[in-house]
């Protein structure tokens, strides 16, 4: 019964495609002759209103010249008020608008340029162009890339290129690295695999963590971290692999060893790299910060190998 | 520079507390004498304003006796449309209000209860209770929940009461199925770790997979499904083991074996069931409808045992 409603539509509606669901969308036009208002009706599903909206309303407008253009690029591990400090003046030096989106441990850095009444045709995407190289230069090494691409397609990006392969023993962010790089297709081209080794008897049995390093040190240190890197290396037959172990919380926390403590380690044939970090934030956070600061890492070892 | 920024706030405005990060929120009290509203002013990150709304807000408002009377029962599998269908009536006969929240196979079905002028107090919430049995027992064996517990967190608390533990064989899921377990506190009591087998190779060095089954009937079979479960039910050394492999697409599908198949096993120390399905959707609608079905099966199984 309930379906029926779906086909139900106002009197001289025009129905707009749907390829990717049920979910019904159309648009009418209001107003009288010469005075008319076009009005379109969207789902909520995103997957169904996303793709309806790029075919059956961007379409259906009267085409304009791109009068803003856009560039962007991206930022690992650095404060906003940081970045923000370090392109003082470029807005109106170069004559463009920056914005800045946090998502993270991740800004997006947006240079906006708008096209002036008499500018010859050009001159506000080479003003975007402008400030966008200086934007880079400034920032310098924080900097992974122009565009929309995200950190674990980056690191997609720089293994596919370089012919390397990756494995992952994850412990705190428990698959979390895996399901960012494996929601990229095409991944199995450089990601081979990973063992989530959320009991301190997988760490063991299955990537040979020693029992001595396990109850000297704890599961969260150093030398379990590059146990863990060095075994999923050697299990997973990898050229790269990247171990993290840390208290996510909300509980688990010690004096010691703190809620958003987390080692990890990056092994290649070169040696074992391992680093530590106390992240702020709740288990979520935790989880997400740690596993973007292990493929940042990844992405240092590979550029510096 | 930019720092001080966030110090800087209205005249006469009070400031909210923020313990979760440095993003300023505070309120002013517009209008005169008699006729004041007050405004609230919220950050936009999610993580600092939720819990500065629930303190600085919600508390500051004028106490109202609850007057809305709210349940919720969650339900896997079944479109919304037969939900409805199935529900048809409940509202006239109940005198309560119902809503559906479909999010990828769960349908969250909110039963909404208003007191009445001159009711008994207790009415409305003895009306949404009556309302709520009633649902229950018209859907039957697709609801998994009262409440706000979604379908990972139910498993979980599931296996707890069992005393059972849980690993993973996770080739087209890649870690989500892992990721989804790991977001909750605690998971740590029943889920003992997984591997994320993407490469032939790991299937076949790491969980036993055999050559010949992988030749003869390829990684998305039910075959390999099976293998991958009793292969993680071993290495890992727990009592439950689901596997799934399958076609995330977008691209390699082909005839026999389209985008969206999926096979999936659960192991225990009955047996092993295998079952498949082909999903709709594009790749990430592919992997997580996927990662649920599998989770669904476990529940199946642990309560049938």
């Amino acid at each position: 019964v309930s379906n029926y409603k779906q086909a139900d539509f106002p009197r001289g509606s025009t129905v707009l495609d749907n390829d990717h669901g049920t979910a019904p969308g159309f648009f009418v036009d209001i107003g009288s002759e010469g005075h008319t208002c076009r009005a379109f009706f969207l789902p909520g599903v995103p997957s169904e209103m996303e793709p309806m909206f790029e075919a059956g309303v961007v379409r259906a407008l009267p085409r304009v010249r791109a009068r803003l253009h856009v560039r962007r690029l991206r930022v690992f591990g650095m404060p906003e008020s940081e970045v923000n400090d370090l392109l003082a003046g470029l807005e109106q030096g170069c004559g463009v608008t920056i914005g800045y989106r946090a998502s993270g441990a991740e800004i997006e850095v947006k240079v906006l340029s708008a096209e002036r009444a008499g500018e010859l045709y050009g001159g506000a995407a080479t003003r975007a162009d402008a400030a966008l190289g200086e934007a880079r230069a400034r920032l310098g090494e924080v900097v992974f890339g122009d565009g929309t691409m995200r950190l674990p397609e980056h690191v997609g990006a720089l293994l596919l290129e370089r012919g390397l392969t990756l494995g992952l023993a994850e412990s705190c962010t428990g698959g979390l690295v895996s399901h960012l790089l494996t929601t990229l297709p095409g991944a199995s081209a450089y990601y081979l695999g990973g063992v989530c080794c959320y009991g301190n008897s997988v760490k063991q049995a299955v990537l040979g963590v020693s029992a001595a390093s396990l109850d000297e040190h704890g599961a969260v240190s150093a030398e379990v971290a590059r146990e863990l890197a060095e075994g999923a290396r050697r299990l997973l037959g990898v050229d790269v692999a990247l171990a993290l172990t840390g208290v996510a919380g909300p509980s688990g926390g010690t004096h010691d060893k703190p809620v958003g403590l987390v080692h990890w380690a990056v092994a290649d044939r070169a040696g074992t790299l391992v680093e530590h970090r106390c992240f702020p934030g709740g288990r979520a956070q935790v989880q997400r910060r740690a596993a973007l600061a292990g493929l940042w890492s990844v992405r240092q070892r590979v550029l510096s190998a």
